[in-house]
């Protein structure tokens, strides 16, 4: 069944979820079995495969995407999610102007909507950089006048706002957030290695990580990092566990030839049997913007089939895919970029 | 309560042993508290607390380490374990000559059970070299014959072989083994890092571990590597994942520098959403036979605990604690040096 | 022959330098060979042997080290600098109040010159915190008011201020600086292993190298890192080197637990022969203070056998062991911390 | 003008050699710079550039490589150099079976010296694999009777053997050999590392160097590493050094998946001023044959250069680029593979 997915923001994130989906097709198309295709967690979830997401309208505020194909917007600088050279067929998603702030007010709001009604969206994935509160506030009030469903990749606050999630709720629709855990990114890894060292009764003498990347999200969190690096600790958080041992540099700075790729440096200094050191040192080289397009895929496709299936709201089968959904519904294992 | 405590083969393991028991006591005499000591899993396993072991036997074949008190036989060469300058109180635990090969015939079994029945033994921990079956077998034996329970640490045959389980069965007596599972090493922490990507649906394309050290053991490593390269590989075993693609070195060489010391080296590279590429690499380094003597503090109090409460034969809860426990009774977790 | 030592800025530097002498001192009255000591480029310099440095005064203007002997306040807050535990005999070493500024004015110059002059001071090693050029412009002033020699180890004007350097010379006294250059430290290693590269014909695609620390100086680096990073790419500039492709992080972060430990992660990605792909990836771990007090020895010695062997001005053999020597002279090799 | 090369044995390092002078040939005809190719020291020696190799015969005893053309030849099992997919246009370079060893008899070999007659052969390069003394003498044996200059890459002795390199010298050939050292490899970069250490005046208090890859090299070397490692180890001898700090292992393993990649660790402690430690630890990951055809390809053009130039017997110009020369030719730098 298809799924049609409107996007406002159309960065990296949806630069890796577009080609993608495209990928999977062509390997499909070649003859692969759908159980062995790298990257996916969940070929099929509901009624939905990966090849069923068809977009249908994408917004953003840079000249130089608007009016272009989404195929096309998504090679647009400063993107810089590598070109996998897919030659994708030209779609009919052309990308429209999205909200904006004119004066101190938020304006364009009803084209949007009337966007997302005409393309018959069914859910709209909320993509644009960290920090815009009222842009992700903006796009949820469109997402309900239209009768679309809304996941919220950032760490805004949207599902974990009460009176929005109502309204959602109270309009039938399914809301997924806020701010996605990645794939498989160094929060995850950083946890199961102290997990294993406190299971197995070592004791932590002190820890780091530091992340480098080139794409514009780094830019952003050398500056904003405090924020990130107390969610990053959070992450890490379990009982036994003294966070003033943990130090975590969500950027360590820019390293522009790294584009779209991250590094993250892991150090675990710990005592074992008779107070002997253990020493763990990691470094992790990853796609930044395919680990969000590996949950992301995911997270529109668990919003479409909780509606589908009568549950609207909050989305409760996405929470282990979240960094901080709605205070009521704990994750079991909170998971970081 | 007190653990009386026999010990065939007196290696780095034991060393280990020894030094952070007294460690231990030392800390607790200076106010720690019992629940924060570095390196312990459980202070107390049924009545026993770390600091209950009692040395009361020690068995060797080396004539530098017969005839000496047990803590002055640990810190002899080859042993390199780090002296920990403890200042340990004189014991009245003398390393005796143990059984040996002569002319193809097992000698000294007697001497051995007497010693055992003397020092009312209530554990006989069997540390050898690994691959001497024979001794293995020989001591065995003098445990049953001087009713003393058995904890064997090496990839020996014992708990396995069903004849010899029954006898201890039969005598009301406890047998633990074999091999025991690293309390923190490269085989259990490749496994977590393999199982992350893998439930996380990346595709693993191929991953090696390399290890290093500077004992005696690795020296024999480097040799007879083919059956621990197995069991090592067997370690990392899942639904999901080709072995082919896994590749583990148990001794990489002998870097006599490192002596007690083992480095491991993983590399693990994998694939991502759209086949973009995660690679991990990892050094881990460590104390080998810290590694050792934090998992045979609890086996010996397993099988002491076991026999104290009326359960015979295999001890059940040290499985998790063991490379290759019997075959009826599956580990949920198989964790490796 | 002795060499008469006054400091201004009592920070981890100095603790270096104070406890790296009684130290040695120790090992050569343990019957040490001179020409053995461990991080010691030359025993002896001029008539100067390393333990020929007596502390004749010193200046700081955090009260809680003022008033101490030199060998109590190098140990106090916010230094962190381990204690070697080496029970340095009592000095007459008192620190004093240097000079500070007092509504946009210099005040207490007239103390600091009479006390070099009292205590009869060689040379003055000028070592506070980087980016305060009114400190350093003082301080030089105090040095030739009382006739003493001037070691610069901050980045800041002095040596290379040309109006400066003529008042040295006239009045046949000794200046050395600007910046020292790490004994081993990232730069010298990146900028090696990057001319090793290159001289044997392979194509830099990209580096990057990213320094960790815990001290004051990282907590300032993280900020004003901008002039630190072009310095830092500067010292790895070469023939055939597009600068465009190195990024040269001073300070990634403050990793609190690394205290006076420094950590820098360097990357290589180049091409060699059929363009195939060659990759280093490197982790340097040293003692941050120890890099530089391992060349303040060696730069107050030379100033000192400058000055005796009757060369006034910038003391040129220093110039190996600097940043950034006055124009005229050029090192043949720059190295950064 | 043209070198006409011969070579013997073709594996891995023929393939890179053979594929990389077509890589750069396409590069040229698309118009870029001789001075910016990526992973050639010298575009041009002497008359001979890069591209100015013309492969006229080409020898093995693999029966599945004898009757390919060359270019087909060096992608044959178990070579697993890359295939570059340069589309490499049809040669006339036929491969022929070469000298042999039957019943303890060297066979062949007049078929070998009339096709390096026929082929007018300037050059004959000796790249069979390692160990075997017989073939390299049966071949520069064949080179002498076809007027061919002679080059050995491998640790056999054939340049310094007197009585051939006298042979050479009387018919007015050149001969460049022993053994090549690698244009990146861990050797170079270790001694570097050791330079920098010791010039700096720290003390090494311990390193090793563990390699790791997935060719045929591999799996001899873990047999036969003693030779090797001592080679390697003397590699980076100099004074001050004291080797018995100095652990080289030239095959950790072999990691199949590496194919002809190869992965080098190293890692070195030292002391630094008032002995605080100093750690570096290196991972290099480098293309193995494609090292040695950046070798390769200036060794073949300095003996066809020298011959030219008048100069016969060995080629002293090749000194640096060679582990072992003739003993009177010491190389200013031995650099390893």
């Amino acid at each position: 069944m298809q799924l049609r997915l409107a996007i406002a923001g159309i960065g990296n994130n949806v630069s890796a979820l577009v080609q993608g989906i495209h990928y999977y097709r062509r390997l499909l198309s070649n003859g692969c079995d759908p159980a062995s295709l790298p990257g996916i967690r969940k070929f099929r979830i509901g009624e939905y495969s990966v090849l069923d997401i068809e977009f249908v309208a994408g917004f953003d505020v840079d000249v130089g995407k608007i009016g272009l194909p989404i195929e096309k917007a998504i090679l647009s600088l400063p993107n810089n999610y590598p070109d996998l050279c897919l030659d994708i067929p030209p779609s009919n998603c052309i990308i429209r102007e999205g909200v904006w702030m004119s004066n101190g007010v938020i304006a364009g709001r009803q084209a949007v909507v009337e966007e997302l009604r005409n393309a018959r969206a069914e859910v709209l994935l909320y993509s644009l950089p960290t920090g815009l509160q009222d842009m992700a506030d903006a796009y949820a009030e469109c997402a309900l006048d239209a009768d679309t469903c809304f996941v919220n990749c950032t760490p805004e606050v949207v599902a974990r706002n009460p009176a929005l999630l109502k309204k959602f709720q109270q309009r039938n629709l399914c809301v997924v957030g806020d701010d996605l855990a990645s794939q498989m990114g160094a929060s995850v890894l950083h946890r199961k290695i102290i997990d294993l060292l406190l299971d197995r009764g070592l004791r932590l003498d002190s820890t780091y990580q530091v992340n480098l990347g080139g794409n514009e999200d780094f830019k952003n969190l050398r500056v904003r990092g405090l924020t990130k690096e107390l969610s990053k600790k959070n992450a890490l958080a379990r009982v036994g566990l003294d966070l003033a041992r943990v130090h975590v540099i969500p950027s360590g700075g820019v390293v522009a030839s790294l584009a779209d790729r991250k590094v993250a440096y892991l150090n675990v200094a710990a005592r074992g049997w008779a107070n002997t050191p253990v020493s763990i040192d990691v470094k992790l080289e990853v796609q930044d913007s395919s680990n969000a397009a590996g949950v992301i895929i995911d997270l529109v496709r668990l919003a479409a089939a909780a509606k589908g299936g009568g549950a609207p709201g909050f989305c409760s089968a996405a929470a282990d895919l979240l960094k901080s959904p709605p205070a009521a519904v704990l994750p079991t294992e909170n998971a970081g970029p």
